[in-house]
């Protein structure tokens, strides 16, 4: 993409009333735009982020289940079977917004901030013995949370985009092994998306969906929301909210001698067992003919989310650092005035592919500051092309994501990016 | 995809409530679930049908903008500064859904029927001179409408997803001349989605958003909801809603002359002027420094609801048939019970590609019941694998889009397919 037919705009300076490190960071290299208090517009680099962390999402959830997408409106109808319609205090609900509207449909809907009221009775239509079983179905979506404190940027917002998965089951074991595959594939994301070293599980209470405990993963993170007693040695942690001496005993755990640090949450797996099967009266048939419980699990990423941690994870003083597999471009061509600059910065951008590179092609931009919207934007290869560095017939190559490191790489060898640096 | 390993049911019968043709269809055949009057899950055939569509939508807005998404969300007032909060009959609000909810955010939020009030602020932002101008911009994203009445199945939802784009220039000659682009850049996507040959560039009014005449794309549809005077020899079309006295002769045209026929948008198109950026005082400096109008157009195109409008397009007495660009997939291997059919179909599956082929492998089901899947799934190729046609070394391929021609293929010539048959 080149800059000048893009619509990408850094800014100088953004509203200091942002409490929130990646919203400030986000907002000021052109990712995204704060429409309302915790309402965001993905623009052109945002959505290129969300769209590699989405088909990393996607790529490791087809190997143990199917896409569907279920809608945002719900029937409040749902939500009184589980009654969560008067536990859940994010929820939002729809009606008409006008006098206009009297005259429409009156009916109340439910904004989703979850989806275990629409896909519990939608199953049930289709399953009827062990035979249909198990089941695994997945989705990435928007949802909506009525959350009262919205000033975190991505990590805590009104509209978001979520991947949630369900399980269905025969048996509390069969979930239970397949709760443990999940683990292992959401650790595959992590790694993948770039925070795999800092990511943790984590044990939590089960919230709204279980009287259990259930597991986070949570990633380490300065100014992050939750406080994890973090077991290095077993490579486990615990959030602070089950760190109780009853909880102490449960675990076997001396929570004292444990290292307690600030992370957020990237994503969750419940074991829900029987609770929302029961509300919907969902059970199977065996294999000699009784009626039998089907057991549940839900297994959430919040892929718009994890944007903020990420931005927030690895920024440094001069701006965002995206890991490779999820930057918004691999590369990012700095053109400086000079003889043939223009003309070579052209012929790179071809041999790299337009997909995969910024080309701050703008004429009217001072070379500092074409540095400084580099740093901030945060690709995490800068390519520079000065007529000094031509004349000798090579080029500048600077790593955002290692401290800066610079060599110079012979133009012939530009088709040979990839494997020399892209490893 | 292996029919055992998916989530994909065909049912015998659907509730006979569903007035719609595509509805029905699209139940019976497993494509989406109804949720509540006007909303659907999209099941894995159908979320592949959508994701098909949207790559060519997506291809084709490539080629003039550039993608983001903003969020469902938005502030009343927003919809307050255009009058539109008060004139606009399908719009829904969104506030807190229970008593917990007053400890908690207790703005009234407004759920986007469309974007003309988040991205025209948006772009204020961005431009402030004629050298930032024009910028086309367009999203895929799920849309809101409290429709009174939903029974047309997909062609009239209260959620839905759908492409809009929206242009921002420095004169109104600039937004005619893009205009008319969009208009190729349409039709282009007509053609590729397969309703090319019955899709009509129509005259309507501009309803909600402008007071002169607006365009939209109609495909001809005996049950669709609108009705459209058809000049075919200037392959051009009026809506009824145009055709006064008054309008007959601002468009010098006889329109008792013209075919009657019933049709479904499936696009629009309207020069909106100044309407919005002057609701916003949105203007930029010209290049002698006059603060000017921004003349501004906005195109959509219901990607879900092409999917209703295609299904019953092309539907005929056995189901569903898809155009080649957009089924859920190419091939449906029929594996009829006999020697080595189970394993020939498995080679067949691995050589075609299992994102190609939906391969019905289930044992209990008979020749007839997967023969009525495949027709009522409406994959365009049928491979039937049985084993008196194994014997005499050919598998049989039956086109479900060229009235169930069939012909005979050797096994050696399985991977020939595609550059036999897919042309």
């Amino acid at each position: 993409m080149k800059f000048t037919e893009s619509f990408i705009k850094t800014s100088k300076s953004v509203n200091s009333d942002l409490e929130s490190v990646n919203a400030r960071l986000l907002i000021q290299a052109g990712f995204i735009h704060q429409e309302i208090a915790g309402v965001y517009t993905l623009l052109k680099l945002g959505l290129r982020v969300l769209n590699n962390i989405e088909a990393i999402v996607r790529k490791e959830m087809d190997k143990i289940g199917f896409e569907i997408i279920m809608p945002s409106l719900s029937s409040k109808s749902n939500w009184e079977q589980t009654k969560r319609i008067d536990s859940v205090d994010v929820l939002l609900k729809a009606t008409g917004a006008n006098k206009l509207s009297i005259e429409r449909n009156q009916t109340e809907y439910i904004l989703n901030s979850t989806h275990e009221e629409i896909i519990t009775p939608l199953v049930q239509k289709f399953v009827k013995s062990y035979k249909d079983l198990p089941i695994y179905v997945y989705q990435i979506q928007t949802k909506f949370r009525n959350e009262a404190r919205a000033k975190s940027g991505l990590l805590r917002t009104r509209e978001f985009r979520m991947k949630d998965l369900y399980s269905f089951h025969k048996s509390e074991k069969d979930l239970l092994s397949f709760y443990e595959k999940v683990k292992e594939i959401y650790k595959n994301i992590f790694n993948e998306v770039g925070i795999g070293d800092d990511t943790y599980l984590t044990y939590a209470s089960g919230g709204d969906f279980t009287t259990g405990y259930s597991h986070e993963f949570q990633t380490v993170l300065e100014k992050g929301e939750d406080t994890i007693y973090l077991d290095k040695k077993n490579n486990i942690a615990y959030n602070r909210e089950v760190t109780s001496e009853e909880d102490a005993e449960k675990f076997h755990v001396d929570f004292s001698s444990l290292e307690v640090v600030k992370a957020s949450e990237v994503g969750n797996i419940f074991p829900l067992n029987t609770k929302f099967s029961k509300a919907f009266d969902f059970t199977y048939v065996n294999e000699i003919g009784e009626q039998m419980p089907i057991y549940m699990g839900s297994y959430g990423i919040g892929t718009s989310r994890l944007i903020g941690v990420i931005a927030e994870k690895f920024a440094d003083e001069k701006g965002l650092v995206w890991p490779f597999n999820i930057a918004p471009y691999k590369f990012h061509i700095i053109t400086l005035h000079g003889d043939n600059t223009v003309e070579e910065s052209s012929k790179i951008y071809e041999i790299l592919g337009e997909d995969n590179c910024l080309l701050d092609d703008q004429i009217n931009k001072s070379a500092g500051e074409k540095f400084n919207d580099a740093d901030l934007i945060g690709c995490p290869i800068q390519i520079i092309v000065s007529s000094k560095n031509l004349a000798q017939g090579v080029i500048e190559i600077r790593s955002r994501s290692n401290k800066f490191e610079t060599f110079t790489l012979a133009l012939s060898e530009i088709d040979l990016i990839h494997s020399k640096i892209c490893k």
